[in-house]
């Protein structure tokens, strides 16, 4: 799906005047390349305008001027809305019906199992009755699928997976843009999930995909059931995350980081290799490697277990 | 389905001598209508006994003499029991087997999805594989349902909404009433699910049909992955719910309200439009409108802040 | 499936030197039969040593000289590891396709509904569409199973059961060994899961199977949308759990148990019989019968009813 500038901002609504380009996406002032649209929306990046590689960039005035010359600035007071209006036209096109994917040998694949097109399985791949996988899906060899397990289009399984029921991969991220009336305008979710080998994920789980780029589940990752896995989390190699953790976006856990039962992260922070966080955690900043944290707001294991002899004192009539 | 009084008060073993009369369904008292049997349970609602327009109340001796003179009185003392126990006659019959739905324009349906009786679609419905829609859904203009969704019978799903993988929408809701050897009786659930237009719904949800009259999902909102609404909640327009979000039963939330991750309510209450409630928050009373909350039980967001830094001064021997 | 003494040990990297036995499975110190493999990995369970009737035990130097005479010690270092490696010899063969199950009286099963092999049901089961039923699955008279349930092999479901659209029953316990390179080798759930009479569970649910032996949720039992249950949980007649409820492994619940919505268990531990857990509290031991308890971790609810009251006061510059 490509498009000319001027066919989006027309859509869109922001003035563009100028030689017509042609667009083939959306990303990141970092990641976007000579064919992309980007946008500015926190002052926090305005460090990285000067080096963007992309070929427009929804811009307010006041910063539109720190773009490298050959971007185009496209001006508006609303980049955010702007940017979720333009996502819908790289909105991956869905629809029924199953297509015959290429298969590895000695697969064994249910007849219910719904194909997108353009699916690739490995070696040995079993997939039990129930499961879909979307356009472009791939899938290591030797992994198994069990029953009623959704894919997503453009998500990719690695090798000696396994994949319990119910677990959906590719879900669109929780993004949305904001009107001055309170309305909430979704920012299609372009990006994938990448599941790296040997990782198992258990029955329920919802690991979206990224907003742009990828999602990262890493080598060796055990996941427990019910667990919700926002966009563009990378979840580091042989991590350990056990039932109803939630990670909010586009945070990341260095390798064998441990999450108890119901533990979760805000967004946007990194645990370092390592640490373990104790059941029904909190973290609610970047936390160091190595150490164990427990509760909320997450803080060192032992400093907690102090806090609550001190709160029992309390009740105790101690100070 | 109708059923005669005396059929019923014979089956659940109450008393009734007099006319008989024909019986549609079951409400409270201050919805039933004049073919409806209701109950009396609850003391604090006594002063709805005298307007109530039921055709008959299952009540204790003690409070009968308020009904008003065309109300029959169901006298017993387990009024709760033998609500649970009514229930059971009006419960929906589920069947096998797929039907015809009626179709809008332009509908692309996947094969292998499973329609009860009576479903209708409005134009350009698009339905991924391994859905199910039960007996009389409706499902509105431009609606998208991912795979693997279910719709329970009676639900009502407005235009332009999108349905994650996984997502159950219009299961039973958690009520029981409760034998004196400590058994549970199931109040069948004769409620439904109306979810309005341009609502997101992410994966793995669930979405209880409300008891009696509805469970709604108000026009705008967006949730997350992994909530949990229960029967007879009213969530609020433009309102976001991040992942794991719980409601206990009978909650409201105002318009654009914000629920971080994690968080919950308690039943029977409600949350001002326009509050926020930060991840992990547990709400254990109605909140007024248009402030943030935290913590549990949730209080005034600057007031948490200060009480976690008065609980980390105990750690520093300060008072 | 049985293989010789000698597959296992040569397949696992353990020394074994003596005459062959045949192996039927594994099990624990205390439940091993003489045809069955059993480890020593916890010093806590030394006692057990002496009376155990395994054919072998996978077991360190120290100690395996507390075996009985009958007993084969499989001498190791590293007990826990290899005890992952042999259990995958015992893991089910899972295979695509639908037999056709053994039908009682009345039964409506819908066409789309997959059977693994010798799959029985009683009479007058419903099930409706989307549902897997996998090898050896049992489900009791008068049960229904919503859309899109998924019953791993071995499965039993009792009598008058209600079982929600997305829960998945059986799914694998999260059970892993660790190498020192900080890798995990899954331990394969070789056990089972056994739901009893007159249980109700809600929508998106997920009940491990037992690593060995099996997980119960006994008679009367009503679970709610979004629980996770884990191996080897025993969860007592009539026990109530509100969504979003987990239990870590191996916890047992006495009967008519409350859970609040949110509320969790530690693993290995009691809760006794008509215990109440409020909403969001988080057990971390076990906890007598017949009380309440609130908070995490989870105490005595008066008390932290005081401990509020006495956070709220740290506010006001009380003591």
């Amino acid at each position: 799906m490509t498009y000319t500038l001027s066919q989006i901002t027309e859509d869109i609504g922001v003035d563009f005047h100028g030689e017509d380009i042609t667009i083939e996406g959306i990303h990141t002032l970092s990641e976007a390349t000579s064919t992309q649209l980007s946008f500015f929306t926190d002052s926090k990046y305005a460090s990285q305008l000067a080096d963007t590689k992309a070929a427009a960039v929804l811009i307010d005035e006041k910063h539109a001027g720190l773009l490298p010359s050959g971007t185009i600035a496209l001006v508006t007071d609303e980049a955010y809305l702007k940017l979720a209006l333009a996502s819908k036209f790289f909105a991956h096109k869905l629809e029924s019906g199953t297509s015959e994917p290429t298969l590895g040998k000695g697969c064994d694949i249910d007849k219910s199992v719904s194909f997108g097109k353009n699916v690739t399985l490995g070696d040995h791949v079993v997939i039990l009755p129930g499961c879909y996988l979307g356009d472009n899906v791939t899938v290591g060899s030797g992994t198994l699928l069990h029953p009623n397990v959704t894919l997503y289009h453009h998500t990719k399984i690695g090798s000696e997976c396994i994949i319990h029921s119910g677990t959906v991969i590719g879900c669109d991220g929780y993004g949305f843009a904001h009107t001055k009336l309170g309305e909430h305008v979704k920012i299609y979710q372009n990006g994938n999930v990448v599941v790296e080998d040997d990782v198992e994920i258990g029955a329920n789980c919802a690991i979206d995909r990224a907003v742009f780029g990828t999602t990262y589940i890493r080598k060796g990752t055990k996941l427990d059931n019910l667990i919700q896995i926002a966009h563009n989390c990378d979840v580091g190699e042989h991590t350990l995350c056990a039932a109803q953790v939630g990670l909010a976006g586009s945070t990341t856990l260095g390798r064998n980081v441990v999450m108890g039962g119901q533990s979760a992260t805000a967004g946007h922070l990194e645990v370092g290799a390592f640490a373990t966080i104790a059941g029904k955690g909190g973290v609610t900043k970047s936390l160091e490697g190595g150490k164990t944290y427990a509760g909320f707001p997450a803080i060192d294991h032992k400093m907690w277990l102090r806090l609550q002899a001190k709160m029992m004192g309390l009740l105790k009539g101690k100070k």
